[in-house]
């Protein structure tokens, strides 16, 4: 039986460290193939390219993976490989390890998680993972965790159109808590503007924030993580509020008179 | 008592044609702000600005508004003019009108619906609306829908976390077979890459595709759509997927052989 094939991608760049361990990682249990990002696409969300052309090269990391560099988004370069590079399907899509958390709203501008909600949208069981520093990552124990759920899903698969958004705590491993099963949480930016004039007087800002934890609930993926757990949240794309559906049937939507 | 505020954005950039004729419509009904892109944004899903300055100039459309044109994405427009350009809150964000519906998972692509979920996350009702053609559009009976739907969330206000995404076809107002509640299509483009070398031998690649309709189901926006109804779909930003938590209860998680 053929190894299973392991499309790796992510947002921060080809020629990050993230991807690096990561493909180094998942070499080990597959076959892999890594289409990227040429540059940085961060909080890119789920954009893709259509109105520009998708430029590709390959690329060599030293001491490691041949691969595409997709002048594109993280989703561009999923749909890419699908449909285009690969000449058959991956059994798994795996994106990361992100330099930085992915929860909260920030999901929802993530491209490491828009990469793997991609591979579902097509059909590919897939696993968005992150580690929760901007600096200093230590990627050891974040790539035991990408193969290990990597291994659970090529044995189990999952839910039909789901995608798991995992995140590590930047933290030796004996001091991880745990893993644990969670829900996207409500921790978001609390955004500030920084106004700025140019030396051609022209107004410019740079966006910036803090984040916030407004809800204090231990299965929230930004508390446990907080927390020092591994927050493994199942994600879908449906976006759809079912739950708000009786607050329309009031609604005064037929009268003509609006 | 003051007239209500109404942040008017959208993704096809501030000198379009959707966004003119929508805020000529909510003029009629309270106080507009536009903040919109200065060039067209289409398919940036939820991307936001991080790396770079933002920069904003004031744009005069004749016989209409003046707004604020942002070199940046839907979402980075509504941050910017509730936390930085307005000095009181909006009490409704409405984005579009969008040039093409958006349905399905064509909603995650959408910069026209991020501009909205954007509103929601910052607490603030909102709105996006779209015409079903990519030409030819007749906005007359889209502009009225969005008023309608704009005097119904100003009077009753939105489920905590919901944005309305709203489709209109584009017909005539007569042929228009009602209006409905609908839920998120399953209909995806089947996308097709083009494959050609320029001048200079190097590759690229053009993103192409076709519209399918996986499922038949009235309540589905795409098919409500299709069926000359204008769809309503009640959009939140939590993805996690609960009803799949079952399933992950059998997995071997924490089998540390793994």
């Amino acid at each position: 039986m053929n190894k299973p094939l392991i499309l790796v991608t992510n947002d921060d760049g080809i020629y990050s460290e993230g991807i690096y361990v990561l493909q180094q990682a998942l070499a080990e249990m597959g076959r892999t193939v890594v289409v990227a990002p040429e540059a940085e696409k961060s909080a890119v969300g789920h954009a893709i390219t259509i109105s520009d052309p998708i430029r590709i090269k390959e690329v060599s990391r030293r001491n490691g993976f041949t691969g595409y560099a997709v002048a594109g988004t993280p989703a561009d370069c999923v749909k890419l490989a699908v449909k285009a590079l690969l000449e058959e399907s991956p059994d798994i899509v795996v994106s990361g390890i992100n330099l930085g958390a992915n929860i909260g709203t920030s999901v929802l501008y993530s491209g490491t998680v828009s990469a793997a909600t991609e591979g579902v949208i097509l059909g590919i069981p897939a696993i968005a993972i992150s580690i929760a520093s901007l600096v200093n990552p230590d990627y050891s124990y974040a790539a035991k965790i990408a193969k290990k759920f990597t291994g659970l899903v090529l044995d189990n698969g999952l839910p039909e159109g789901t995608a798991l958004n995992i995140n590590v705590p930047n933290v030796p491993e004996k001091e991880v808590r745990g893993i644990k099963i969670t829900r996207q949480g409500a921790s978001n930016y609390n955004e500030k503007f920084d106004r700025r004039v140019d030396p051609r007087q022209r107004i410019y800002f740079w966006m910036d924030g803090d984040l916030i934890h407004p809800k204090e609930d231990p299965d929230l993926d930004d508390i446990a993580l907080r927390d020092k757990f591994v927050s493994v949240t199942p994600l879908h794309y449906d976006l759809t509020n079912k739950e708000s559906f009786t607050f329309f049937k009031t609604w005064d939507i037929f009268n003509n008179d609006r």
